[in-house]
């Protein structure tokens, strides 16, 4: 989206055409209920809403739902940004519907004994089960590309703007998808809804790449789709660390140039 | 928090310390029921519980809460990051906890007639008024000092390790109060929360700085704070910019050096 702004530089005033990011609301309905509403970068709409019903523990496959369509106004023309996600199962969509079934967005788990991350990490892990040992491996030097590859397929814009970029490579360094978003957690959603879509689910034998830092709720989206291996240009949060050991994730941070920091399960990288 | 990392480097390992920024859960409870958890940077909690509820919508001013203590275990031991708010009006209290009141987190405002940002942004100003046209004005000399202010009281591994940074100024530049999280959303709650709770609220003739991007939720914020001057390092999505221009708020982005890039307002700046 264009904009006229105006650059300031010392006491000088240029006028000049900006591009900028573009957020808008998306509203999810089970059926005719609002489920949420969350912000994101128009595109790929449908891998959005299944990423996140996905993420959100509300489906557990692509099976669970029957379709997703256009939601219609009182003259039958579609809305714009909402989709309407209609279950397989009527009596789960009739407990997301009329509330009985609770939805949380953005809560962690929650503890009797307090709370703490590795609480989190426990609950966490009793629902969706650590990966098991595997024997996928990647040569260390298929690492170093990768931030180059993620790069010269966003477009200038995007990278110099700021949208948040997410990234499925195989195990020889190929970028398999892209996703990009104003939400970093959306463009990880429109990645794993992609896969359940296209039947692609589990991405057992491939890498993610975010382009900003990395948070427990990252490595639980990776997690969630079976990714064992994530690495970010930036830095982890302490939970996430916690979250990638505990869960059999190899996790990378602060990728630049040829050089990289490996903060979990370096088994899985060839020197 | 330090942890043993691995950097790699072209096949060369060298094994190091490094700090990580703190993640960890955080749990908000109306009385004794759980209303939110979210991930955040321990520190500032009672702010951030505060700027939380007034961000949300939940409380209107800082009488509306009648405490917040420690929640305690069995044993009458304080629970790790808990918080217990207890509202004035036994009314509220009583809904929220019942969930007869809706808490929506994320969730825009929904609109009837689809959904778009112009809807997002008119339903926010029906509940929230545009700011009244001011005379507070700010040099244009003062904006170019922000950021290497804000940059040298956050630590040197904060900047590094990518926490985000939010900090109020006064007119002349003095920065008044800095917070800083794993997420952006919390830094800003907790500048408001602190607002809240020392007698600070509005931040009328103050300029709100933030270290990375903004967003529809960060000028929503700022708006309920009655905040008429935002900066930020990097760019603005489109719908930040269209909230912050109805708002009435002047919205700056990449400030660098001497430079800056002024979207909304820029009647506020003294060349």
């Amino acid at each position: 989206m264009q904009v006229g702004v105006v650059r300031w530089q010392d006491g000088v005033r240029q006028p000049r055409e900006e591009q900028l990011t573009v957020e808008e609301p998306f509203e999810i309905r089970i059926g005719e209920q609002s489920l949420a509403v969350i912000m994101r970068t128009p595109g790929n709409d449908r891998e959005l809403a299944l990423g996140f019903l996905f993420s959100e523990g509300l489906i557990q496959s692509a099976e669970d739902v029957l379709r997703i369509e256009d939601a219609l106004d009182a003259d039958g023309l579609p809305l714009p940004n909402v989709l309407k996600v209609i279950l397989r199962n009527q009596q789960q969509q009739q407990a997301l519907q009329t509330h009985q079934a609770t939805f949380e967005r953005h809560f962690a788990v929650s503890a009797s004994c307090g709370l703490c991350g590795k609480n989190s990490i426990a609950d966490l892990l009793y629902t969706t089960p650590a990966l098991e040992p595997d024997t996928f491996r990647v040569r260390e030097a298929v690492f170093y590309d990768l931030a180059a590859q993620l790069r010269a397929r966003q477009t200038v814009f995007s990278h110099t703007g700021g949208l948040h970029a997410a990234g499925i490579f195989t195990q020889i360094g190929e970028l398999q998808l892209l996703r990009e978003d104003v939400g970093r957690h959306n463009a990880v959603d429109k990645l794993v809804g992609h896969a359940l879509l296209h039947g692609l689910y589990p991405y057992r034998e491939r890498i993610l790449m975010v382009s900003g830092r990395t948070s427990f709720e990252i490595i639980q989206k990776a997690l969630l789709a079976r990714i064992p291996c994530i690495v970010a240009i930036s830095a982890p949060s302490s939970l996430a660390v916690e979250l990638a050991e505990k869960s059999g994730i190899t996790l990378i941070g602060f990728l630049r140039d040829r050089s990289m920091n490996v903060y979990t399960h370096p088994e899985r990288i060839v020197p």
